[in-house]
């Protein structure tokens, strides 16, 4: 019988502004999440957005991660680039660094996880060699961080093989498929479209391990941490909806792994 | 009576390529020297570029230090841009942490020095608020980093403020004025154009904390390490026979403070 | 007797977003405005938003003019650099000719005018040598092309002196000192907080050619066209009641010289 | 019977350097070949490098063309990316844009081709949709350029299909397979050494239409232009002595379609 888990993460991608330009309401979600990724330079964001988005995380009180993506700026990193190996493991421990630096400065500590954006998070997802070069930069800069990859991806079979730490993702606003995969965006039926569906859904991870897939057959998924997102313009309400819940359900809000 | 110093450092900019594109003879200038300052990706270099630099500075045992520089590549960082002491903080606390990750991942250590590039170096030099800014960043990220700065800067009256040591850089093929400050480039007689005049000024630096200047009587200049230049054609040869003169006069060729 | 000019133009920077971020309410502000200044990707805006804001713009039948500005997209073009005249009039050139290809492309027409960015727009409105570079570009490109500077400028003077047609611009919503230059932000009174003000200055410099200054007397300001900002929460209904009044007094609002 | 070509075009990359960078040796190549295909600032080069280039061949009389790239500096346009033939379309009207207004600005003339750089050349050479876009932007902008593009490639049908003039690009110094196609750079036999064997099968291509494959059988390979490369160390030597060879052999070498 699985032992239904009692906590789970609730995480969203932080700081991803830029100069003049501000992204989603990250602000919002803040007060609903107990862990942020924070953009390093590269997608998005710039030493002043880390910064502040350290000294928020840090007075928010949540566990601050790194969200390293491709140096795309322009496409947001969400394009994927025909990156080598060794450009991804470099790419991943100088957007680390960087931000390291503004937590240690800022609150003493040092990063809890990492979790790759966009198209590198999908590359590293799927590409074997990309995820074991991206899990090699995470641990040799620092073997006690968490990784966060995507439930069933090569990203959490990379850090399992090199002895790292990690975290499985679920989407509460996503539906999945039969293999355990996500439904594409572009399908119908992609989408939870309401806060009960996606309430429902996440319950359901956390109590049984399954989802009931696009077939109406359950699939396994087992999640530590859920993906919220910060760029619809309900962002805010579904997460405290979400948020509000979990907590009725009994379920305890707190980053990986704080034990 | 001033005791002549015994050692000095030999210190030269390092792995200022990106992309593609290669900078200067760093190659071979890496066997003269004793010290690196490493791009950190703003003026030049990328996270391939401080990989290979931080290996290459490991293998020949040199001391690393990080080279930060204004967000202007397309200027090469020697552009003087309007920049607050906020923004200053931000930048060097970015590229600090930056190449810190891979002097860690690489060598298992730190950084030893910071030195800023550029338009940055002569405005960190000259504005206290800038230098005050420029070294609370390096003191935030880790307080036993050297300072480098020019003879005579604020940079320097900057570290002493804030309780950091700090390393006073001298130039070996620049004269220098009346008020101790180089000649600016574009006057008549602003280079030592022989390994000889540079050896002789410099062996003065070390011996008396005096150089010979444009007027022809002396100044105080007192320097903790000498600048060495990678760009010109003769940057090679030019060092070697700086190396060898000093060894010649009893003068060893190490690190500051490296007790 | 001055005669009063009873036309003016209304201008507002536009496209000023870049890859996955929006900036102000420019949409919002088309349809009040004469004229738009559009971004070419240096201090913002890329292919995809020159693109669509030269559709946008030609599809609201106002005239397209270029907005280039420094080199510093992180810094909104905001920051003044240290460039040299040489650098002003490629920077130019490169923006106008990109822009130009869209309107080109979209339209079949050309561009109207060029009005510099930013600190581009303060340092050539200052410097003769900056604005004498940037006019030359702007005349090597398209000798009929209208140069956008401030009222009092060494920008208008250099277009003067190099026979280009120039457009005399003044601010609704700022006030003017003594000297027919604008009050600094900093200082008190800087604003005209109200669109009754705005309207009753903006009037004035149409009727007398004056307006009155913070000491309380009259000076002399001229212009062909008046500055809206896209960028405050009120923008958009402020550039509304501003038109509306000039409107009402009699005034046509129209490109500039679009006769 | 194939009527044996007497002319044939020899281009190269030319302004390839970026800032403080210099890449290649094109000032050497300069002199041997009768088109530069000039890079746009994207992949490389930028405001400064593309008005210099232009002058310089302006001044050697050799025909101009703009060579966009892809977003991607640090790759230096080599990497693909997961770009939509809306962005080719954009990418590629922006830089042709940018060039063409150094080439007015400074010749008066116009732009005589287009070529697009690296990643964006492989794509547009095998992706249906991409070629379409670039085609269409190329002609949006002017209907009259030329459309450089290798020989057997979805570019040069795209050219055909709009109705564009297209110039069919083939190499002297790599082995075909007998599809027609280039031997892949990692395979034995993909590069020819010596300027004799480039020399012999440029001959081939331009008398009998054909040349022989790394099968030893020979197949067709039509050319109206050569590339040649200078960013080898014996780039200027190797284009010399097939300039030679080929102007001993009574071949006319021109810009394609300078009748």
């Amino acid at each position: 019988m699985i032992q239904a888990k009692r906590s789970i993460d609730l995480n969203c991608d932080f700081g991803e502004g830029y100069g003049a330009y501000t992204f989603g309401q990250d602000a919002a979600l803040l007060e609903h999440v107990t862990s942020v990724n924070i953009a390093c330079g590269f997608h998005a964001g710039d030493p002043h957005t880390m910064r502040e988005a350290v000294e928020r995380a840090a007075g928010a009180g949540v566990a601050i991660g790194a969200h390293p993506g491709l140096p795309d700026r322009l496409g947001f990193g969400r394009r994927e680039m025909a990156v080598s190996p060794q450009e991804v493991y470099d790419f991943t421990l100088y957007q680390i660094g960087a931000l390291q630096a503004f937590v240690q400065s800022i609150t003493g500590g040092t990063l809890r996880h990492v979790k790759p954006h966009g198209a590198l998070y999908h590359m590293a997802g799927r590409n074997p060699a990309l995820a074991e070069a991206f899990v090699r930069a995470v641990k040799s800069f620092d073997a006690s961080l968490l990784i966060f990859g995507q439930w069933g991806s090569e990203l959490l079979a990379a850090a399992d093989k090199q002895g790292m730490l990690r975290v499985s993702e679920v989407f509460a606003d996503r539906t999945y498929q039969q293999d355990g995969k996500l439904t594409p965006r572009d399908l119908p039926g992609a989408l939870l479209t309401t806060p009960e569906a996606a309430l429902a859904q996440t319950l359901a991870i956390l109590t049984h391990g399954t989802v009931k897939t696009t077939t109406g057959l359950e699939t396994t998924v087992q999640g530590d941490t859920v993906c919220l997102h910060g760029d619809g313009p309900h962002a805010a309400e579904f997460a405290a909806k979400l948020r509000q819940g979990l907590e009725s359900a009994g379920v305890e809000l707190r980053p990986p792994h704080a034990y």
